[in-house]
């Protein structure tokens, strides 16, 4: 009974690490940790999981064990796991029938739309009632409704007519009707749009949390703002991930299977590889070049690997910029004009740095005048593609987080070389 | 006077656009624009702004006007665009004596702390008073307090001792103390907190504000999880901007001036330059070589551009879980186990590509084999480079954020031209 205890105020305490500590738990163990803690706190630790790791642990016990902790959780919670569950129906069987009836709705709708984020519990009241009516209402539903941040005024058919803070109703007074304090002009979203427009009108207005209805307006649930910021939070993984050359994974890291990985990451690589070995038909095409003067080779990949680094820097930048809402395609002349100006300087300085270099493997000053040039038409030239390209994709249609660093390194490197070559060619009067 | 109607009805509607608009003001068009806005609706407009931003619109204005905006805003936000403004002291000196008071006070704490980014406008109630007392308390103070989420409560010494939510109090009976539906234990952040450990606090307890507390427990303020937002938001720009192998800048792209994003690129480029420098002496080390089978050359961009790819692909995907706190130093082992298996079977894939684009490039059976061997050496190091990297720098206390992209590219280029040239060495019979 100790034991329980100690495993209760920690649980209370400590989600977060009590549902990492749960998640690795045997079948054995998960059943005997689950009955110290009681559904309540179970479903307070399980909630801090990700729904795949969830339903795990929640597989690991009887159906009727995973449904009375379900049953505790919130219900947009309980939707996410309930959708991961490899025999979702068998738990779904032994819930309580409204409870069942309520999250089946929930999982019918898409995860990352509005609909797949909401929770139908809130706290709504009629606008005929008075304050102390109000509040009187709201005491008897205040243990069912998942946070109280604002009590939504709805009419007879469900319709979204206002929205009222508790705020206001604890500085109202009690005989007042509560249409004179809430406010008719309430922020919502539809029950089908995505999540990033829910994450975008989260940044816009600073609610807590905002109403989700249908094409009728009628309120159906609301989305609070910690839902959104996980859901940011995976958004910009995504971001992050496509940015490094890879499709998203579609879990945590370490969770996710190597072949799934390997899934994700083979696609681009062998995209960019296609594209990549466009660089050994240039080297080609110079063979005699080459042949002629060797020591042209020793600066190719210091050349492409320089161009390569100012079109990771400038596409990353740019594509953040973009995430973050900050540049759109109207503002392509001011990008381009900056980075013009940007990667002339950056040349200029790379091209003293090759002269540099060229002087120190001591390949005489002809081919160090034809690697310098080399080096500020490809800093240059690297620097625009970089910016052009994720504003003109967007542009077209095409989601700029296609764009990855890794694909503007391989544009750049065949297309470098071609720079690099023509230059040799033209200085050292090759041909 | 219609026209201030319009645009104060579009303030309150859309402070977003108006604010971009506003920005774009010149100085007698800022002054008319904000005599009709009216200095309330004028700072809720600039509080959309960045800080540097608005402090340019605040500039435009006489001091005295300014002053009147300043004083409309939030203390955090206003001692945010204060900090930017050129002459502050002529700001300050034309404000009420206790809000400028205020404003340097708060202004003295550094911008990236938990001090930076608290408002002291909280409702703070005794322990000793009633539900009832406590309400009538909150009517009071209600209006000067940015946002009553929750109430704190503190003893005679300004020490922190409870917290109650607004629900609490619309919910407990009038005559019970406070002491009596207060919950004890109240996360805090230490004023002196760093913005991330802010942050990280926001992210495991799922609260809407959080009080700040010196080292006494004496409570100075609170911080509301939309601040904390926007820091994410600054830092992940930042995490992202460092993966892409700049220094991140300080302010918004298009803000930021020409010279001050070449500084902040220039120099990785050029400890980028030097480390990749070393490409040209393992070449030059490799001249017979390559003087002897020149077509070797033609899959020089091919090979390290593929081992640069598949590095970024993977360091973008551990700093990423680093940043958000899915792996660990601890991590390393299984890290390590998965990434071998993941780029032994990337390896496999390149390896049969590069044999592919070998046949086609018409180089004979040999060079194949060698530039195959080669790829898939190069994948499997890549790879490993690009895991192990970022979860030795935090084991030796050194930001893995510095670890970017291009510096994993660059790292792997001189050595897998290494693996490359002696795999040609041993297979080609060279020496």
């Amino acid at each position: 009974m100790r034991d329980a205890a100690v495993l209760r105020a920690w649980a209370s305490q400590h989600p977060i690490a009590l549902s990492q500590a749960l998640s690795e738990l045997d079948e054995n163990e998960t059943v005997v940790a689950t009955e110290l803690l009681g559904d309540e706190l179970t479903a307070d630790v399980v909630t801090e999981l990700d729904p795949g790791e969830a339903a795990e642990v929640l597989e690991r016990l009887d159906p009727a064990d995973a449904a009375d902790v379900l049953e505790e959780m919130a219900p947009d919670d309980a939707a996410d796991v309930a959708e991961e569950l490899d025999e979702a129906e068998s738990v779904l069987g032994e819930m309580a029938h409204p409870e069942a009836a309520e999250l089946r709705e929930l999982m019918a709708y898409p995860p990352d739309t509005a609909g797949g984020l909401m929770t139908p519990e809130f706290v709504a009241v009629r606008p005929t009632l008075t304050i102390a009516e109000a509040v009187a209402e709201i005491r008897r539903v205040a243990d069912e409704a998942e946070t109280v941040y604002y009590v939504y005024v709805t009419d007879a058919d469900r319709r979204l007519v206002g929205v009222l803070s508790l705020r206001d109703l604890l500085l109202g007074r009690s005989a007042q009707p509560v249409t004179a304090v809430m406010s008719p002009d309430v922020a919502s979203v539809l029950v089908t749009d995505d999540q990033e427009k829910v994450a975008r009108v989260f940044r816009e207005r600073r609610y807590m949390a905002l109403p989700v209805v249908d094409d009728q307006k009628r309120m159906l649930g609301i989305i609070t703002i910690d839902d959104v910021s996980e859901v940011v939070e995976e958004e910009t993984t995504e971001d992050i991930e496509r940015l490094g050359g890879s499709q998203p994974l579609d879990e945590p890291y370490l969770r996710a299977g190597v072949l799934a990985i390997v899934r994700k990451r083979v696609v681009w690589l062998l995209l960019l590889f296609v594209a990549e070995a466009y660089t050994g038909t240039v080297l080609r095409y110079f063979e005699d070049e080459l042949q002629a003067v060797v020591a042209l080779a020793f600066f190719v990949p210091l050349l492409i690997g320089t161009g390569g680094n100012v079109g990771s820097q400038t596409v990353t930048t740019i594509i953040r910029s973009m995430g973050v809402g900050d540049v759109v395609w109207r503002d392509l002349g001011r990008v381009l004009f900056k980075e013009v100006r940007i990667s002339f300087l950056l040349g200029a300085v790379m091209a003293v740095a090759t002269l540099i270099r060229a002087e120190i493997l001591g390949v005489g000053v002809q081919i160090g005048s034809v690697v310098a040039v080399s080096a500020a038409f490809i800093v240059l030239w690297a620097g625009l593609v970089a910016a052009a390209l994720p504003l003109t994709l967007r542009r077209l249609g095409v989601d700029p987080a296609v764009v990855s660093a890794p694909m503007i390194t391989t544009l750049v490197d065949g297309t470098g070389l071609f720079i690099y070559f023509e230059i040799a060619r033209y200085l050292l009067h090759l041909r």
